[in-house]
């Protein structure tokens, strides 16, 4: 399977597992999107929290990920109004989520993200899901 | 040009009236959607305001929205956090928008729209544009 198909069908899977956590998750079209502007990967929201997400997926480590893209995706964050997150998976491990400023830029001025630091200081797809509003109302109600 | 194409090509134009107007704009795959799940045509945000938006034109009178379609749209918009609107365009006049709600429900189960109806009951693209919570806050400031 070449890298490209390989990325994509781990791109759907994080869409879907998204979906299955209570998300409405819509992914941006591979072309015709209508306007000039980069978009983000997938757009997704459960009532309480929006986010507008790239994700980038690798058998190599680091995942580098492109300036442009990323000021893309925090400028159509922001004209949104959702919060942009990073999602990088390395083989045989799960997506991990960054806000792009926690993470390292290159001279270049691209965005860099080893593995290392993904497994210690990622967000889990776990701790992701359960950060919404919603999670934490339902707590409450636990606790009554 | 066939009447999908000529569909394509008017949701491109609403698409960019809405990036012009301040939405950042998210438009559906056309294939690839990654879930099962029926899509909107397209997401709209501008940090107020989020809708979830169906559109269809017509040269025809009256146009007509599948049941399911609307179902479809309601359920997503809900998840997400986002309104739905109905967009509809006759040949030659401009997008109007409605709540399902406010649309006439056939025998059948669909939704109708009569030319008639969208001129004087719709929200033309102004007033959608207009009813951001921003253009409010603007309003005041100019007040002082």
């Amino acid at each position: 399977m070449s890298a490209s198909r390989k990325g994509d069908r781990r791109e759907r899977e994080l869409v879907n597992k998204l979906d299955e956590n209570g998300y409405a998750v819509m992914r941006a079209p591979a072309s015709g999107a209508a306007t000039d502007r980069d978009l983000p990967d997938a757009l997704a929201g459960n009532g309480d929290d929006f986010y507008a997400i790239e994700a980038k997926s690798s058998s190599g480590d680091p995942i580098y990920i492109g300036g442009e893209e990323v000021e893309s995706l925090i400028y159509f964050a922001q004209n949104f109004g959702a919060k942009p997150r990073i999602a990088v998976r390395f083989d045989r491990e799960d997506w991990y989520f960054f806000h792009p400023a926690d993470l390292y830029v290159t001279d270049g001025g691209n965005y860099r993200v080893k593995k290392e630091k993904a497994l210690s200081e990622g967000i889990d797809f776990t701790e992701f899901v359960g950060q919404s509003e919603r999670v934490r109302i339902d707590a409450f109600d636990g606790s009554s």
